[in-house]
């Protein structure tokens, strides 16, 4: 008999990604152009220069004898190429042995989940957050405990956060730079939640993992508002880095789960990690890629696009009287739905061939995710919609 | 508190790939040249030319632009070719709603495994078998039950695999060409085992599925020994096909799953395993690998160099005295151990640089696998190490 958890989640596919589907084919229908899909996170800035220079020199080498098996952790000069430019960056002492290469932070998380959780466990997650979580915290046995952010300023709620810690909680799971919200989660805010985990493991006596998936890390648009790097303010604290925004290669599936050293026991968490790998069926990280970001790792982070994005998105949803948050990294606007369902006001942008997220599905409602990670002209195409959208409610 | 299955499974790595990273590591020590590893199934044979020829075409003409997600089943035009592939091939009337693709095997068969098993289930294997299956089964909560195939020919015992079904059986799983043996399950084998599994799937009222894992499909040595398309012997056929040995991709992780028609239900079925992959943070296969396979989907599959190692070996193995199985396909060459510890045998093996594996993985004792997907030169420099081996027990 099938399974029908299984069954379940395959007929109902998350709702981003069904969306893209979608768009793909509306556009195919009506033209490219015509079409303005704000629904998911593919970056339109292209990926340095460096990556497809490295690919096109690889295969010109390779005479078809790279694509080989690599250990399961990452080609150990991989892994070593990522630890120094770490060290680098955030003045750590990482070796290649603190890291295990994964194919796109999605496997980062459900691996570490199933690593680092027992079945009936839970993990906490400051609300709006990335829905599939729940996904990854299920086949792990477990489950999300949604606490939300504050609503005056997208922060977390520290003392709300600690009062949902119990003896069952595994982890928390913080997502900053913040996707679906675009906040970032200010250093004192994570040092709060560090001294409420703090207490809390000394309480139940077992340490509380803080998981840091960051994909939008380099993602941030105010030097002063640039994000903390998490295990300076909480020992166990596992890393959880995708190269699918940095370099624009979300397809690729490339990315990294880091076990620093200050984790209690952590040669023990990074075996659980391995072998989290094994019981998903993770055999190793795409060999290709793996040469890639070891060769690109330096290459600059072009995020200015983004940026010119954000401020004609803010400039033109001012224009017409939207309520939104204001962005300090990823690339999502966060926008107040002009109707208490934000799956109704989703559905009346998208006739008009608008394609947003509501908020639902994050942990909230009433809001909707519009990513700008798009080219300008579909920004501003989309504000002529969001226009038009605006003037059927206000009519 | 970290899951100590994963750890468990993390810190007792898997024999293949722990003896090939001895055997990267003994090669930087005394030379490339000096260490016999034939302990992993990293093909020899280069990618076909289409392989690299496209990597760097897409890299050149991409600019950046190409490596965004993809549909999490994958790429419609690439679904679609495939199945066009397979119609061609074996006569058969599939479309790209048939097909879901993988990041390689082992994910084919985890998600597989997942979406068709419920959790105190049981699987069968016909032994010897891969022993990753264990795993993905104790993942989706279910067990491997282990039949031993017939001693004389190492065919599937089909009676003995009939006596093991239950109510609890959920699937029967089965790997021809085989790893590790190198023998190919005739039609008629298929053919009494699909009439078990009808009588099985009738008696316990519930549908039994074949899962039929066939990486090494193209790689067969005799024209009459073919292997047969399952789905054709049994309705209820789920296939998991991996481009790692015909096109040397195993490191670039790019496989599918065939859920064909006549599977029954075939719509939730194929549900199930989209939200298998859910479960396991799966999000696409690689997007360049998929228009990857696409391009080159009609090479031709190079085998005659493993035929050529093949037959040295099994030359050279007979000048000596051993006893294996004479290879009818896959790249593998089973070898009787000369002492009834095959881990004692392999030790003795490796202290002369010659790398094996035990037979005990993969469900039963006495025997290595020695994989001739390598040089011509390191089959011929083995075969030295096999002798010198020999002496030594018959000193």
């Amino acid at each position: 008999m099938i399974n029908e958890e299984a069954r379940a989640l395959g007929a109902a596919p998350n709702k981003i990604r069904e969306t893209f589907a979608y768009g793909l084919k509306r556009k195919a229908e009506i033209g490219e152009n015509n079409v303005f899909d704000l629904s998911i996170g593919n970056p339109s800035v292209p990926s340095p220069d460096c990556v497809d220079e490295t690919i096109a020199r690889l295969a010109t080498e390779s005479k078809g004898t790279m694509h080989g098996y690599t250990p399961s952790p990452g080609l150990p000069d991989v892994r070593e190429a990522i630890a120094q430019n770490l060290n680098k960056r955030f003045n750590q002492n990482y070796s290649g042995d603190n890291l295990y290469i994964t194919s796109g932070a999605s496997s980062s998380i459900a691996i570490t989940m199933k690593a680092i959780m027992q079945p009936g466990e839970e993990v906490i997650a400051p609300s709006p957050y990335f829905m599939e979580y729940r996904t990854w915290a299920q086949d792990a046995g477990c489950s999300v405990v949604e606490v939300p952010v504050r609503p005056d300023d997208f922060q977390m709620d520290v003392p709300a956060m600690e009062a949902a810690m119990n003896e069952k909680t595994a982890a928390v799971i913080i997502n900053s730079p913040n996707n679906p919200v675009g906040s970032i989660y200010s250093k004192q805010n994570i040092a709060d939640l560090a001294d409420a985990m703090r207490r809390k493991s000394e309480e139940f006596g077992h340490p509380i993992y803080l998981l840091s998936d960051e994909p939008y890390r380099e993602l941030y648009y105010y030097e002063d508002e640039k994000p903390a790097w998490v295990p300076d303010l909480y020992d166990n604290t596992i890393v959880l880095y995708s190269w699918s925004k940095s370099m624009s290669l979300p397809g690729e599936r490339i990315a990294y789960i880091l076990v620093p050293q200050s984790v209690e026991n952590w040669h023990d968490v990074y075996d659980a990690v391995c072998g989290g790998g094994r019981l998903l069926g993770y055999i190793c990280a795409g060999t290709m890629f793996q040469q890639v970001v070891k060769e690109c790792i330096d290459a600059p982070v072009n995020k200015e696009p983004y940026d010119i994005n954000r401020k004609i998105f803010m400039e033109g949803l001012d224009k017409i009287g939207y309520t939104y948050i204001k962005p300090q990294g990823a690339f999502y606007m966060f926008i107040k739905a002009l109707e208490p369902d934000a799956n109704a006001f989703v559905e009346r942008c998208k006739a008009h061939d608008l394609l947003l997220v509501a908020s639902d599905g994050f942990g909230i409602t009433g809001w909707v995710r519009a990513g700008y990670c798009c080219s300008k002209e579909t920004i501003e195409g989309a504000l002529g919609k969001f226009q038009e959208v605006w003037d059927e409610y206000h009519k």
